[in-house]
């Protein structure tokens, strides 16, 4: 046998000791000290083409040495946006603690599967622990969950099982041949529904769209005269996706009364909580989800309003037959599942899924919440809340701030920003097209000073010109930083 | 505002960094240390109602304290399986190196999602350095890449981008009242694909088997065969899953061959080369690949061969139009995917996908790839065949076990292990029957040594029966542990 040589690999050879040492004691200060502290800016942004020479990524046939390893951490961290800093509310999530991060870390070092209790005995044992209490939070009788890579794919997959479970024989055959399934969802709504509909083949015509009220919740009346429509013209109801906290204006649906809807038409309800999910942590704000009991799933995501590292996205079923995930995906791979197990099998829920290795997404929430507490998973949701209503009222008296809403359910807030020269004047179609014109050269100039990061769209359902949105998740963001948005955006946009 | 208490989550709290500290050096040394050290225990292993209360995984009310939860990542780890172990070789993955752990480590840090450059820049960048690489690698003249949830999920996705390619009103109609589509597979292959047919609407009856021959690689002209056969009966044939390194007996499908049958009859042709792909890296043995440019996607898992932390998977695109997942997938949600940025926003890929957020994969493949350069990349694929040619060699002329194929073409090693009053009798069906049943039982005994792990199934498509599976990834596997798994097999089991 020929010698191959290779970098050294081993965790034993003080060299490589050296280098993690060292890569530990840059990500620590680089990244979560300097990239959590106001001194230093959120974003060091450069366009595209420049940051490809900047970051010196090229490999060559040879080993990098650690050095040039250490120096190349150092400048992925400079060019990355810091998004745990208190200024940037440019996302649903956002901010960092240190539980998660060490969750994070000891993951890829034990680097395997959720697949089998085989191969990932202690996780598999943590994710039911963590999903029994996200069940107790819901209320789900007969509670089952799983991690999804995403909301979206948790959306998807409750979309997958609905069909499943009014219509098993679409396993074996498709659903060539059938009437068309519809779909419904607010115009509020997560584009997830959308991407699910194109690829589970159902298709997005059959995404039905319901009008919102002025406060951006489905009204339940509409979705009714939808229904009732589509049955008249020979379509087959399926599926109701209510949005718990849509990603724009924060705004939840009536759980309840859309659920009276689905009973009496039989269709699945799902909780779209991908956003919102995080209130029902909140003794304060959990009403927002009432009426989750009600639903058949839930789709649920740590990473954004409890600021668990990405991703960490929740699926929750109710499932009195205890087998619908079983049936609906299971092919009893002969490698994996091996019938003569010397455990528990069902401790093995790989099968259950779509997918076949899954990663360990568990170890970090677990992490956070023990870090934290109920308390302080609590006290994360509070916090954000008590910022977004500072914010709110403080924007509402300010001058060259307009609200989208004079009240949000949610800690996203939305606001046109106004420039001097525009303040004051008539708001016609003029007046509303130079606002909208203001937001991509306000973020522009944010993103070059490197202050601040918030979001800006347009909402064309609502006929809404550009305007801003503040995320707020982060429990490092004091009343101070809410502050000093508003006169950032008055420094940095005034003459626009 | 009612001050809200919640444990200190600052980055520059010192009780904070102590924290990180500990926890650090609890990783370092009890996970990437023992846990790669031949003279600790691979699995510490528990059953399921055990490890419940071993683990401690009770959260209250009340933050737990620093202590505790180093104790608690203590016994994590402690009770989770050491895939970094040069004595796990009971999936398709295992090892681990220095470089990759950083780029793990380093990602929750800067916690983002890969849907815009503006979230994630450099991570956009390293994302198309590597896949350009790939790219060039596989031969693909139109290429585009991008990383998925897995390899299943890259899997799924080439089925639907295929579907769109040649019926793209299924986006908007879905497939309602179109002939069945039909897709085939090899006897050998993994179930992604029907999980992919179950999913996207399309059956799991129109996944058509192909057989194979004696070394487990589809036999061309029965997929011909197949396909004429489906035609008559007014079925639609549409896709070829061609497996380049199958999950159980590493056997490569012909690419080039059944190319020319996909042209004849215009179908895609996929390859799932999530295990074999990496030997693309190896000059000596990417001939397995020969034809790889002919495919029309291409499913590539890192995290199996090339040992980077889960999940590493590659989906790439040989798409001469240019924008095909953009024209399947997009739904341009207005406010991530502003029209009016200001940067070229070419280089924000979500809209591509059916995801919205996009965990980022990249850097531990970027930084392994960079600090092992090319040559540790292919000398990582040599090692693994050398051994996992040393170790067929041994085991053919040791007495106690029967090879399931004379050679193997990847480094998946399947052989039939024969308990001493078994050995040398009539190989009849009670025979075989016996060492089936010697499987389940020397693995449970393997797994409550704690020295080694590997895997065993049955075949029934070829009709074996439970046979072990030894697969060999971790470049710190040497020639004395082959010869250990040897011994260890005739320690543990001789006398079943
Ligand atoms: C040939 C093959 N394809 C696909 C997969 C699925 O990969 P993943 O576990 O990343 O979904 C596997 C997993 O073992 C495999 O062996
Ligand atoms: C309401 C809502 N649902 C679903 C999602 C998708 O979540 P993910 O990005 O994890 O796929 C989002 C993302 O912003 C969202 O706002």
């Amino acid at each position: 046998y020929r010698p191959i040589k290779m970098a050294s690999t081993s965790f034993h050879d003080p060299e490589v000791v050296k280098f993690l040492d060292k890569a530990f004691e840059i990500i620590k200060e680089e990244s979560l000290q300097k990239g959590t502290d106001n001194k230093y800016p959120v974003v060091d942004f450069q366009q595209p083409k420049d940051l490809e020479s900047l970051l010196d990524t090229e490999i060559s046939s040879e080993p990098a040495t650690h050095d040039q390893l250490l120096d190349a951490l150092k400048k992925i961290i400079q060019y990355s946006v810091k998004t745990g800093h208190p200024h940037f509310m440019n996302q649903l999530y956002g901010g960092l603690d240190p539980y998660s991060q060490v969750g994070a870390w000891v993951t890829p070092t034990l680097n395997t599967n959720l697949h089998t209790y085989e191969v990932a005995p202690a996780f598999v044992i943590l994710e039911r622990y963590i999903y029994k209490k996200m069940l107790a939070l819901v209320g789900f009788e007969h509670g089952e969950g799983l991690f999804c890579p995403g909301g979206t794919a948790s959306n998807i997959f409750a979309l997958h099982l609905a069909r499943f479970n009014k219509f098993p024989d679409v396993r074996k055959n498709g659903i060539y041949g059938m009437k068309p399934l519809r779909m419904y969802t607010s115009d509020m709504a997560h584009y997830s529904l959308k991407k699910g509909a194109l690829y589970l083949g159902l298709g997005t015509d059959n995404v039905v769209t319901i009008n919102t009220d002025d406060r951006g919740h489905m009204i339940t009346s509409e979705l009714e005269r939808c229904i009732k429509e589509d049955l008249e013209k020979g379509f087959v109801p399926m599926y109701v996706n209510a949005t718990s906290g849509s990603t724009v204006l924060g705004s939840f649906d009536d759980l309840t009364a859309i659920s009276e809807v689905c009973k009496t038409y039989n269709l699945w309800l799902h909780s779209d909580a991908c956003w919102g999910g995080g209130t029902l942590l909140s003794r304060k704000h959990r009403h927002l989800m009432k009426g989750s009991h009600l639903c058949n799933s839930i789709a649920w995501n740590f990473h954004k309003f409890s600021g668990t590292p990405i991703q960490s996205s929740a699926f929750l079923l109710n499932d009195p037959s205890g087998n619908l995930m079983e049936e609906a995906n299971s092919t009893k791979a002969e490698y994996l599942f091996q019938p003569d197990k010397y455990y528990d099998a069902s401790y093995d829920i790989g099968d259950k899924t779509v997918q076949c290795g899954r990663s360990v997404d568990i170890v970090k929430l677990w992490m956070q919440w023990r870090g934290l507490g109920d308390s302080g998973m609590e006290a994360k949701i509070d916090l954000a809340y008590d910022k977004a209503h500072y914010l709110t009222e403080k924007l509402k008296i300010t001058e060259g701030f307009k609200m989208v809403l004079p009240e949000f359910e949610c800690t996203n807030i939305s606001f046109w920003y106004i420039p001097k020269r525009l303040r004051g004047k008539v708001e016609d179609d003029g007046w509303w097209q130079e606002v909208n014109d203001v937001a991509p050269k306000l973020k522009e100039r944010m993103m070059k000073a490197g202050t601040l990061m918030i979001q800006y769209q347009a909402l064309s359902t609502k006929g809404y010109a550009n305007f801003f949105r503040v995320v707020i998740v982060n429990q490092h963001v004091n009343y101070s930083d809410m502050d000093f948005v508003i006169e950032e955006f008055e420094r940095l946009g005034h003459d626009l």
